[in-house]
C-alpha cells in the first residue's frame, strides 16, 4: 500500500516534492513551500491559483480548467487547486499567484506593487573641495549633501581622509541618518541584507538585493545547537549548567549564520563586504542566545525573557562575516513563548488590519496563537507537545527520510513516504491524519479510543478491520505491515499515541476558546485561520479540523501562508517602515498567559474530546 | 639688581608663588592661578578682592584697608588690590571672592549659586521581583523604574544576571537617557569626572564629584607629545610623514592622560571605575589627534578641521583605564585655529550674556580673539607667533626656573626670576615688561627703536643709559650683567626681539581692529577685554596696553579670567545644559579667516607702531 511517489519541480524556485498520485497540486506547491493565493478557499472560483504546466497534456480535466481562457488552457494555464498529479510535473508558478503578492508588498521582479525603502541605504555624494574662501570642516560639508547624518567616532576617523583620497566623492552607505561607511566610487547599485529564520532545528537564510528587492539566494543549515539538546528547554538547561555554555551556544549559532553568509554570497557571486544587514526572527530563547542574553529566565516559573522592543546589535560585535558596518536586526518578543517568529509573523499576515476576527497559528513543539479582532490582538502559547514534532510517539519520528508523512484511509489505507524508503516510524502529519481519518470511519470514538473489532460500528470495511490489534484492553491500528517496513516491525498507531495526540490538540484548542471567549467572539465568526510554519504547511486542513486543532469553520476559510516569520524578516529588510510596524504590533499584542487563566484546566479537559464530526469536506 | 622673592601662600587650593617685594597682591594671586574679583579695577573701591592675611600685621596701611569695616581688619581682611607684598604671606581666599563665583556657577563647596546636573547621573531603584502574575521582560521592568532607557546590546547581556544576583535592585548609572553601568547596592553617592585642559605643552586635569560638584583634586602632566615637536605645526608633520604618526601621538596623549587619571585618584583615594566622565578642551589638533581624526588637513592652506559639533567618544575605545562605560566628550571647534579650548572659555565667560560689547582674549603661539556684542560673535586667530612663549627671542626662554618674568625699568632695572635660579634668558611677560618701561622712559620710540645714548631724549635716567650697549647700527638694553646671570653673557633686550614682540603684537591689535569694524564698535566702547589662558594671566595689563597689545582702554576693563578652558570644561562636566550652550555658542560664532580680509596686511603694518602713550596708570 505504499505509493509510487510523483516528482513535481516548481518554477522560478526550482523546488521539487514527491506526492502521491492524486494530491492536489495546491497542496503539493504547498510542500514545496510555493504559497499559492486561494482566496476562494480551493473551489476553483476565483482563478487566482492559475500555473502553467510545462508539457501540459493536450486534454486537460474539465474541472482544472475553471475560470480560464482557451488560449490560457493552450499555454498550459491550469488552476493549482483542481489539478491532481497523476505523472512527474513541471510547474511554472506566476509571481502574482503567490500568496506573497496578495499581501502587495513583493519585490520587484514579481511586477507587483513594492516599496522597496530599506534602512540601510546608499547615496552617492560629490563635494567641492575646500577652499581659503570655504573652509569648513570636513564633517559640516559631508553633512551639507547627505543631510545632518551623525557619523561615529571610528568612522569620523577615516573621513578626512576617504575625501581628500577619493576627490572629494564617493558613496554614503546611510542607515537611520547615521553613516555606515563610505566607499569610493558609486555603489549605489550595490547593497545586499540576509533575512533569517532562526529556528531551533533549522536555519534558513535568504539573501535580498536591497536596491531592487529580488531575492537573490537561499540557503539552509541545520542548527549547530541541536548538539547541545533537540528543544529550547535543554539548551537553556546547557547554558545553566555550563559556566560557558551560553559563549558556546551563540559561538554555534553565529558560526552557523556564517556558513549561510558564505553560502548565500557565493550563490549570488558577491562580496560578504557587500551585506549591509541582517534581519533575524526567531523564539525568544533563539534568540537571547544570539544576543547574548542568558536565557535561564526563560527555563522556569514564572517565565521571563530579558526583553521586548527590537535589539539592535552591530555584526562585528557578534562576529559575523559581513560588512564591518553591518547592522543585525533582531524581532521583538512579546513573551516568553510567543518570540520574534511569531512577530515577524503577525508582520506578514497584516494581522491588525483584517476587518473580522482572524486567528494566526503556529504549530510546532508550541503553539503560538494570536487572535486578532481589529486592532485588538490577544497573543499566547500552548504547550502543544512534541507529538506534531513525532515525539513521544510510539513510533514517532522527525518529517525525515522514512517517514509517514501522510495517511488516507477509507476503504483501504494508502500512505506516503518520505524519499525513496520504506516506512520506518510516522511524523506529525500521518498521525493527525491517521487518527481524523479513524474518527471518519468509525474506528476512533470521540474519547479518543481505538475501539476493538468487537466494538466497531456497522460499515467498517472488512480490510480497515483487518489492520486492528488487540492486546489487553488496548487496541492499535496497522498502517504499514512488517514486511513492508523498514524494520521488523509493523507501523502502528497506539492507543497511547492517540492519547498524546489528544493532549496536544487539546491544548491548542483551549488556547483559541478562552482566545475567543475573552474577545467574544464565537469560532464560527473566525473569518479566517492563517496556519504558518512549516507544520502548518504540511498537515491537511480537513484533517487538524476533524480532530479539532483548528475550529470548525468552513475549509475555504483555512489559509496557509507558508514560513510566515521567514516573510516578515524579508519585509523588515526591504522596508524601513515595517520596522514600526513589527514594533507597533509587538506593543498592541496583549499577552495571555494560559496557565494564570482559571478556566484553561477545564477547557483542555474538554478540548481532549474529539468534535462529533466534520462540518465539510475540502479539498486537502 | 636680581630681587629676592617673597613666597605667598594662597589657601584653600595651597598654591604658592614667589613675588618680588612690593608686588600687589592681587597680582600673586593671579600668578598663582587664584583669580580674584576686581569689578572696580583694582582700584580698592568695591571691596570684592577681600581676602584674609594669616598672621596680619597689626598696623596695616591705609590704602590697604580699603572699604573694610574695623572688625574685618582686626579679623586680618585685607584688600587684595590695595595690598603690597613686603614680607612671606599665607592668605585665605573666601570663595566669593574668586572670578569663579562671579560667575555664579561655583562648586557646592563654595556655598555660592550651584546647578549640579552632571549628564552622567546615578539613580537607585528597587523592582518587584517577577511572578507569574507579573511576567514583564527584564528590560521593561528596568525601565518601568528608570524611565525609557536605552540599553546596549553589550549592556543587556549583564541585565538578566545582574537583577537576579542581586534581588533586583542596585543603581543605575544614566547618562542621556542611555544605561551607562548597573552596580551593587546604592552607589549614587559616588561618582567622579575629570576636566581637562587639554594643551600642546601641558596636560591639566581636575577630579571633581558629580554629587556635589566638589573639586577633589589637580594633577598636570607636560603633554608626552612635545617630543614630536613643540608646537602643533610640527606634531601635524609628524603624522604626515610617519604612517604610524597620529598612532604615536594619540598613545603618548592618551598614556598621559591615564597618568592624571591615577595621580587624582590616588589624592582622591577613589578608584579609577568612579570615573564616569571626562570632559576635553583642547585646540583643533589637540583635539583631533586625541580622537585619531588626521589632522594633516590643519596644516596646510586652507586649514580644514574634521569637525564643529562636540565628539563624543567611549573611554574604553580610547584606552583610557577609568569606568569601562565612562563617555569622553571633546568640545566644539569653530575653525582650525579657534578650538575647543576657545569654545570653553567662551562658556566660562557667558560670551553672549554681556549687554555691551566686550573682547574675549586668549594669547599663545597663537592668539585666540572672540568678540561678543550681545548675542553676535565673532571669532579669529592670529599667528601671534612664538615671541610670547620667548622663543625667537635671542635670549628667550619659557617660563621656567630662571627666566627673567618681570622687569621694572623706571630710574633702576629690577627684575625676578622664576625659582631660586641666577637668571638664564626672558620669558614672554618679561619681553611685554621691557618693552613698555622702555617706551614709557624713551629708550625705545614709536616705531621700536632702541634709540642709542647719544639719541635719548632728555630725562633718561644715568642708570639706564649705562645698561645700553651699542654695535653698529643696532643698540641693546641690558636686563641682566654677566656677573649675574647664569652663563658667562649679559642678559638683553636686543633690537630684533623688540621687532619680534611688533610682529607677535601687531597680529593680534590688527586682528581685534578688523573684528571691531566688521560690527561696528569702537575700541573705547569696548566694555570689558576678558583675558584668559596662562600667558594671559601672568602678562602686567598696563604693559600689554602700552605695547598695544590690548586696546587703549581704561586698565579696570582689562580683567584675567584665569584658565576660562579649564573653567569651560569643568562647567560641561557638571551640568548637562552647559553643552548645549556651548554647542549654541558654537553655532552663533562666525569664524573670521583674516588672511582673506583685504585690510588685514594694511592694519598688520599700522599695529606694528607702538601706541602714542599710556591713557592711565593702573596698577598692575
Amino acid at each position: 500500500m505504499h505509493g509510487h511517489e510523483i516528482k513535481v519541480t516548481f518554477q522560478p524556485s526550482g523546488r521539487s516534492v514527491y506526492v502521491l498520485p492524486g494530491t492536489v497540486l495546491l497542496e503539493a506547491a504547498g510542500r514545496a513551500g510555493v504559497i499559492l493565493q486561494t482566496p476562494c478557499g480551493g473551489k476553483g472560483n476565483c482563478g487566482k491559483c492559475r500555473v502553467r504546466l510545462v508539457d501540459a497534456p493536450s486534454d486537460p480535466t474539465p474541472a482544472s480548467v475553471g475560470t480560464l481562457s482557451e488560449g490560457q488552457i493552450a499555454e498550459g494555464y491550469r488552476l493549482a487547486c483542481c489539478t491532481l498529479v497523476d505523472a512527474p510535473l513541471v510547474v511554472e508558478v506566476p509571481p502574482e499567484s503567490t500568496f506573497e503578492s496578495q499581501q502587495q508588498i513583493l519585490t520587484a521582479d514579481s511586477g507587483a506593487e513594492v516599496e522597496i525603502a530599506p534602512l540601510v541605504h546608499k547615496r552617492c555624494f560629490e563635494l567641492s573641495p575646500p577652499s581659503s574662501e570655504d573652509a569648513r570642516a570636513d564633517l559640516v560639508r559631508l553633512q551639507a549633501a547627505l543631510g545632518d547624518i551623525r557619523v561615529s567616532p571610528a568612522l569620523m576617523r577615516e573621513v578626512p581622509t576617504f575625501l581628500r583620497e577619493n576627490a572629494w566623492k564617493g558613496t554614503a552607505v546611510l542607515s537611520n541618518h547615521h553613516l555606515v561607511s563610505l566607499e569610493p566610487g558609486d555603489t549605489t547599485g550595490d547593497g545586499y541584507g540576509v533575512a533569517v529564520d532562526l529556528g531551533s532545528t533549522t536555519v534558513v537564510g535568504k539573501l535580498f538585493d536591497l536596491v531592487s528587492g529580488r531575492e537573490c539566494g537561499v540557503a539552509s543549515q541545520i542548527n549547530p545547537q541541536v548538539t547541545f539538546g533537540d528543544d529550547v528547554i535543554s539548551r537553556i538547561m546547557h547554558v545553566r549548567e555550563n559556566e560557558d555554555g551560553l559563549a558556546a551556544l551563540q559561538a554555534a549559532v553565529v558560526e552557523c549564520l556564517n556558513t549561510i553568509v558564505q553560502d548565500l554570497v557565493a550563490q549570488a557571486e558577491i562580496e560578504a563586504e557587500e551585506v549591509y544587514e541582517i534581519v533575524l526572527a526567531g523564539n525568544s530563547t533563539m534568540q537571547q542566545i544570539l544576543c547574548g542574553y542568558d536565557p535561564s529566565a526563560l527555563g522556569e516559573v514564572p517565565f521571563v525573557q530579558a526583553f521586548e522592543q527590537a535589539q539592535i546589535l552591530a555584526a562585528s560585535d557578534l562576529g559575523l562575516t559581513v560588512n564591518a558596518a553591518a547592522e543585525v536586526y533582531v524581532f521583538p518578543q512579546i513573551g516568553s513563548f510567543v518570540g520574534g517568529d511569531t512577530v515577524a509573523g503577525m508582520v506578514a499576515a497584516r494581522l491588525d488590519r483584517w476587518d473580522e476576527p482572524v486567528l494566526f497559528v503556529d504549530i510546532g513543539t508550541n503553539g503560538e496563537i494570536v487572535l486578532a479582532k481589529g486592532d485588538q490582538l490577544l497573543a499566547t502559547s500552548t504547550a502543544a507537545g512534541p507529538a506534531f514534532e513525532g515525539a513521544r510517539i510510539r513510533q514517532g519520528m522527525r518529517a525525515a527520510a522514512g517517514a509517514i508523512e501522510k495517511v488516507i484511509i477509507s476503504d483501504d489505507v494508502s500512505i506516503n513516504v518520505i524519499g525513496d524508503a520504506p516506512p520506518a516510524g510516522l511524523c506529525g502529519t500521518a498521525l493527525i491524519d491517521a487518527v481524523a481519518d479513524l474518527l471518519r470511519v468509525g474506528i476512533i470514538d470521540e474519547t479518543g479510543r481505538i475501539l476493538p473489532v468487537e466494538e466497531l460500528p456497522a460499515g467498517v470495511p472488512d480490510a480497515l478491520q483487518a489492520q486492528l490489534i488487540t492486546e489487553g484492553d488496548e487496541t492499535r491500528f496497522v498502517l504499514a505491515s512488517a514486511e513492508e517496513a523498514a524494520g521488523d516491525e509493523a507501523i502502528c498507531l497506539w492507543q497511547k499515541d492517540v492519547r498524546e495526540l489528544q493532549l496536544a490538540t487539546g491544548a491548542v484548542r483551549a488556547g483559541i476558546q478562552i482566545m475567543l471567549r475573552r474577545v467574544g467572539v464565537e469560532p464560527e465568526a473566525i473569518h479566517r485561520v492563517l496556519l504558518a510554519g512549516a507544520f502548518g504547511n504540511f498537515i491537511r486542513r480537513s484533517n487538524a479540523r476533524r480532530i479539532g486543532l483548528l475550529p470548525q469553520i468552513a475549509g475555504d476559510r483555512i489559509r496557509f501562508i507558508g514560513n510566515a516569520a521567514s516573510l516578515g524578516a524579508k519585509l523588515v529588510l526591504l522596508s524601513d517602515s515595517e520596522r514600526a510596524y513589527a514594533a507597533r504590533l509587538q506593543e498592541q499584542a496583549e499577552h495571555i498567559d494560559l496557565s494564570l487563566d482559571p478556566e484553561f484546566q477545564m477547557e483542555f479537559g474538554m478540548a481532549m474530546i474529539f468534535p462529533a464530526a466534520d462540518i465539510d469536506v475540502c479539498k486537502d
